[in-house]
């Protein structure tokens, strides 16, 4: 069974239920769905699981587990652009769990989220006998002027980048905090406006990623391996197109973004469907497969 | 460790985050939080676990679950007078789950609610060790004239109703789908206005749950033993006033709800603190410490 399968199957799922409803703008596949809710507001609303054994190895730190748990949530509304306004939390813990912990662990996410300017308003905790799980929703709102920016606006013709080197979290052995790339994406917002075609984080591997970006825009990923930057500690553009966890952001854009943004162009954008690597000698690579998908 | 003590950190260790934040105008500690959001909408927000072995026994029926995951947090906007709008769902399945059984799980909770009027517009699952475990969060907005109807609103002279016999799920075994009093809630709130003091849904049995509008509203309550409406199945109203996941709503209010919401007057308020259930001969009993709370 594989994650990615069911996750579209989920989104199969559910559209049957926005028949009707103008205001649900962007249903399940993007980072985050956007809605139109009565009263005036449009929202960005996502949420995300963050599991011990899957996510990450027992006896991290519980300040590192909760800043993770937060930071997955966030980096979804860094990658429509917007701003976190609100987030919610659950925890299953296991029944060995000291009641400090517990308490530890809810008020390090609510200094976390606090932190990301994003107050923790509810919760939900309950006692089980399988491993810790915390699940994470965020509300956002997109960016004022640019909107919402999806998965799906990529154009032949754009060059793909992404905000910073690739595998920091592999090379960590993913003991690493990630860092929602917020304000970057603000400034990718007000700098390129429309020109600003597509976005993505890179949860599970740029080669996966760009691919995701790719299949919903309906064209095709070029990515220029040796172009490809890597985290110290990555030896290979391999690895850290591979590498999930990571959290920057991938985008395409007709248009440059600023120099003082730190973005890194990494391929091109063609006619055409998937996502390949291709090497200074020629050599093409299908980079959508090379990504984390967690499988049963 | 007791749930509901870590449920007070939690909302105690989240308080901070709210500081210079005028739009929570409500945050964890009642049955949804409430937002202003930026935009103009006033919306409400609650996020729930359903968990195999905790909350229901293996071997129940995908729809059945699906059902009871979704009622859960709808039943959580009807406890503020409210309507859903929009509903998120995460599901941490186990290593042995048929992809089928994941698509049919997402499916009958995609359908479950839309029944309500509530999209499911996102999701996320993951693979795990444990237990299977569904956690839905539901955006729903107040009644248009009421607003939103909290726990910490009841005062003395207020007589107690509850919206139908308790116990109905215990009696069930606990295989019984409950069904969110959406209807009634607006109905009351459109009736009694705002003398509707204060409402919650009965998730832990009516005895702890009106102990938590007491605890809220500085209040006490002395519930009426002989008065307790018991479901079928149910032989006393100790055995009532204990059952949980019944979602049935417990309401406070000035004035006599209309006679065909079929609401029932099983106590009043009264200055002081706990709330007590009172048999005909006199004898009372601490009702507050009589409902669910799972223990580790």
């Amino acid at each position: 069974m594989r994650e990615s399968t069911l996750l579209l199957q989920i989104a199969q799922a559910s559209a049957a239920g926005f028949l009707g409803r103008p205001d649900v703008l962007v249903g399940p596949g993007d980072d985050c769905a956007v809605i139109a809710a009565p009263g005036g507001s449009t929202l960005l609303l996502t949420t995300d699981q963050f599991i011990e054994g899957v996510h990450y190895a027992r006896g991290r730190s519980t300040e590192s587990i909760a800043a993770s748990a937060i930071a997955r949530s966030i980096s979804d509304i860094a990658a429509m652009g917007g701003a976190p306004l609100y987030a919610l939390a659950t925890a299953a813990l296991t029944k060995d769990t000291h009641q400090q912990h517990a308490t530890d662990l809810f008020e390090a996410m609510a200094a976390c989220a606090q932190g990301w300017n994003c107050p923790l308003i509810g919760g939900d905790i309950a006692i089980t006998d399988g491993q810790t799980i915390l699940t994470v929703t965020a509300i956002g709102a997109p960016h004022a002027t640019r909107g919402p920016v999806l998965r799906n606006g990529a154009k032949p013709g754009d060059r793909v980048y992404v905000t910073g080197p690739l595998g920091a979290a592999l090379a960590s052995n993913w003991t690493r905090t990630p860092e929602p790339r917020l304000d970057t994406a603000r400034r990718l917002c007000e700098a390129l406006g429309d020109n600003l075609h597509a976005m993505i984080d890179i949860s599970d591997g740029l080669g996966r990623d760009a691919g995701r970006i790719a299949e919903r825009s309906g064209i095709a990923i070029a990515l220029e391996a040796d172009s490809i930057p890597l985290a110290k500690g990555i030896a290979s553009w391999r690895e850290a197109i591979a590498a999930g966890e990571d959290y920057e952001l991938c985008f395409t854009s007709s248009t440059a973004p600023p120099d003082e943004l730190g973005c890194i162009a990494v391929g091109i954008v063609v006619e055409g469907e998937g996502c390949r690597a291709i090497t200074p000698d020629g050599e093409s690579f299908d980079a959508h497969e090379s990504g984390w998908d967690h499988r049963a």
